[in-house]
């Protein structure tokens, strides 16, 4: 994969501010924060997107979310947050290094805003669609 | 901890398109899914929130959640995606229980909708919050 922001981050060829290391994964914080304390945490392995991780490395950085993001909202003084992961630029995707935010919310007006345009599942449609994932799951 | 909707979903109570299960971790469809495929992913230990979720449990979900992700895509046929793990009344979370969303964006107007807020963390703030945020991990 070619070297991105992250992976250059990650080597130490462009500096940041360092929250976190471990032989997996990195974190550091965010330079264009939605809220003050916004984080990112990424895993070393140089994949774009997460349905192309590692099992190894997607679970050591679910390990390390709760600390994180303990001591994301202890340092900020924050109680409601969102965690977010993008993949594809078609869903905001920015730097093609697997990473997932920690975006504290300290009121309406930072952190992440969400458009939600729910439409109740069809009845119908639910048994189908789940199947087929199964069956993708198994595949 | 109280029952929650999940944890009766997770137990049998209460019936769900159930997409996977292992010893830690569950799967269903959204109910009220903002994409097609939209996929729920939690943990059956009971925790509200991230940050109160046992080191094993989240690594167990980080674990699978490649997977999961390669499954929805290929049964909606969906490019992009988001996953979104949201953490308090003001960040959005309705179900007391933690949950990760797998969101296909299929089209601008379905899926998640995402609002950015963005400043640029000012180099004199950077400094003093990446070493409170580590602090805090440390403490």
């Amino acid at each position: 994969m070619a070297e991105t922001l992250f992976s250059k981050i990650i080597s130490g060829q462009i500096p940041s501010f360092k929250i976190y290391e471990d032989d997996d994964v990195f974190s550091f914080l965010d330079i264009n924060p939605v809220a003050p304390g916004h984080t990112l945490v990424v895993p070393k392995e140089p994949a774009q997107t997460l349905d192309q991780l590692s099992e190894k490395s997607a679970a050591a950085l679910g390990r390390v979310l709760p600390k994180l993001c303990r001591a994301v909202m202890k340092a900020t003084g924050t109680r409601s947050y969102n965690v977010l992961q993008n993949n594809g630029i078609g869903a905001h995707q920015a730097v093609f290094h697997v990473h997932f935010h920690i975006i504290p919310k300290p009121d309406s007006e930072q952190g992440l805003g969400i458009k939600w345009p729910i439409k109740p599942l069809d009845p119908q449609t639910g048994p189908t669609l789940a199947s087929q994932i199964r069956e993708a799951l198994e595949s």
